[in-house]
């Protein structure tokens, strides 16, 4: 793959994301949270090489860095490519800014060429895309989407700063959030490590991403008697850990059914277990489990949900336990890629000669925020056995590089093309 | 039972317990930590008290609490009677206090009556029983037992205070710890309340110890994988809370079978679990459990060590994970009563008119200690609902009359009897 004759700069893509990635808290690598000093730097780094390859480099009143290389109609509407600078804490180098730098190369491309496109291109560094302390994510592009709401932009992290003056503090407007909106894209791509094992244990090039899953999030009270460890009988027992043992389980068991059904992705995780009183020498008198589940389709997670309230008492009750309480902590919608788009994807990866297939993503993306207007898609590259947010995450410089040929060639077609519209 | 006339005075004994429960950290009752000032205000009540029934008053080189009563024939040995004042945070008013003050009570009906025994009589309460901040529980029994070694005494709590300085601080003398040693005793009495519930619902008046169990802690540690709980299909995970699940029920089920099997007592509790990195949207890479195993015999023991050690494994690995450590933490042999006076507190109970039953105690007392140096023996008062080391912990009044007046019963029927010399 690396002798390949590549439309991009695969040596300069990868250095830049090493360049990006060396800008980090040094005592935690890899670390850029958003709104912190490091991210401003990290920020300061791509604006600038925005500039040098001849963007128009602006940041919208959500706080979103953005550089654009205007096309012949502008009439067209705007081809929209990026992802997101910021990292968890401790998080890697390439979740997130690998899709920046590659959009960034794509634009670079494409003037070293002097191709000017008919639409406007955008390349896009999202605002504080990962779980961070303001307790909002994606907050660019939920802006762009129209969906940061009040309420949210008085959210405040444990410091007191809100999201409102956070965002004021990178240079965005929350006062006009709304100008932020957009009603002008004709299509975004967003590049992505998979963060999964698929296309690894598949030996595959490229993932197209025809939808993200929707999250549901679900804490479940499991009800025991706290009693002496010693002093109470066998029989004489109601363990609250003994019932959630059951309850994770039967989680677990389902999901793995229902995963082989044919009904699109999915998958459901019990991440978060807490006992109380958590001594050796108490019963546990109480459990406090978190459901993560993941599902392509919504019928899907309804079943799922529907069976968490039906079965799963019963199952807890079947330990001698009892499920006290199940709340829904939050319900994030599943969001269709445009198919349209996937199969341009498709066809940019068969035409460069890479091998692809069709997946969906078990993670969260701003993708999806696009998704609520404009056709989306995403490209995956493969990551190395599955790791994400840690310092290990690692794509080869040749997948990497794949990837991004993959999208400038997809800007291209769709450029050419009039189906997304 | 409360129109009973009994050898004791149940209203004086219940005021005192009451008194000396009065005495706590206010904030949170019922809090009488050792070697905090609280404790020493609760000392302070006994010794006043002790002195008050004519009992000559001392604290030993071991920090305990003694009141003696002397007797026609010291040479018999003394007959000692009590437990300990300290309590857990958050304790009870009952688990320790309940058992001093009957022993209290015993030495105020005789004194009143003008009955001297043959033997000597202690009426003792035992320094720091419960597990404390300084890492070594049963201090003033240990060192009774000449079982308080130098390391343990060289053991600190947080703040840095060695266990010899508390001990100096309570009045023993630390550097002469081998003068606490007794060799002198002729049986040792404990009434305790059961902190089960056992007599409860068998609507019983007295439990007679045969056994204190022998305790085993073991941490196991399941090794999976991290992986985001999004992106990794179902098939491709080794979810280390799964492999705990399965421990959990596996330890349940062998220790239901095994409290069923006629090798004595036993019973096995998985109290503690902590899950890394225990967040929502991560595949749990690895458990920590902390099993709590407790056999009245030993061969009954040594065969569930060896069931986690041969069988467990395969449990954790047929869920996809690793069971990759187990660490014994703690191995407390059990202790045996001393079976002459056994059948001893069961006739002083038949002869009050109380129904009684022979048990195990599932919890570990000062009588273990004791067990290695002197015959032994435990009366055990129903408690409401099995709760204990909380607030709620409660004994009805003519319960802990009952179980008073089956200890003053036992140790007129000692005083007389050779059998446990």
């Amino acid at each position: 793959m690396s002798g390949r004759n590549l439309p991009i700069d695969a040596r300069r893509l990868w250095d830049d994301v090493m360049e990006l990635a060396a800008v980090t808290e040094p005592g935690r690598p890899y670390t850029r949270s958003a709104f912190t000093p490091r991210f401003l730097e990290g920020r300061a780094f791509l604006a600038h090489k925005f500039a040098a390859a001849g963007l128009q480099v602006r940041i919208d009143a959500g706080g979103n860095l953005i550089g654009r290389r205007p096309g012949r109609s502008p009439a067209k509407g705007v081809i929209c490519i990026g992802s997101h600078s910021d990292t968890v804490p401790g998080g890697g180098r390439f979740d997130g800014a690998a899709g920046v730098i590659a959009a960034l190369e794509v634009a670079r491309a494409l003037a070293e060429r002097g191709h000017q496109l008919e639409h406007d291109l955008e390349v896009i560094d999202c605002l504080a895309e990962e779980a961070n302390v303001y307790g909002v994510s994606c907050i660019g592009s939920r802006a762009m989407a129209g969906r940061l709401t009040p309420e949210m932009l008085a959210y405040t992290e444990p410091g007191g700063e809100s999201v409102a003056r956070a965002i004021t503090r990178v240079g965005g407007d929350p006062d006009r959030i709304a100008e932020a909106r957009r009603g002008d894209v004709a299509a975004f791509l967003e590049l992505h490590i998979e963060q999964g094992r698929v296309l690894e244990s598949e030996n595959l090039d490229i993932g197209i991403v025809r939808a993200i899953v929707g999250i549901l999030r679900i804490a479940l009270t499991i009800e025991g008697r706290a009693d002496h460890a010693g002093a109470t009988p066998m029989d004489l027992r109601s363990d609250a850990l003994c019932g959630a043992a059951e309850a994770i389980l039967a989680v677990r068991a389902h999901a793995a059914m229902t995963a082989m059904e044919p009904t699109g992705y999915f998958a459901a995780t019990i991440g978060v277990i807490e006992v109380a009183p958590n001594a050796a020498n108490v019963v546990p008198a109480s459990a406090r489990l978190v459901i993560d589940a993941r599902a392509e389709r919504r019928e899907t997670m309804q079943r799922f949900a529907l069976w968490v309230e039906q079965d799963l008492p019963r199952v807890v009750a079947g330990a001698g336990a009892r499920l006290e309480r199940i709340v829904v902590l939050s319900d994030s919608p599943h969001a269709d890629a445009n198919a349209g788009l996937c199969e341009v994807v498709a066809e940019a990866a068969r035409s460069l000669g890479f091998s692809s297939r069709e997946m969906t993503s078990g993670a969260g993306h701003d993708a999806a925020m696009f998704s609520r207007i404009a056709p989306m898609a995403m490209i995956f590259t493969p990551c190395r056995d599955g790791r994400s947010h840690c310092a290990e995450e690692w794509v080869e410089p040749e997948q990497l590089a794949a990837g991004a040929a993959v999208l400038h060639e997809a800007v291209l077609r769709i450029d050419r093309s009039t189906k997304t519209s």
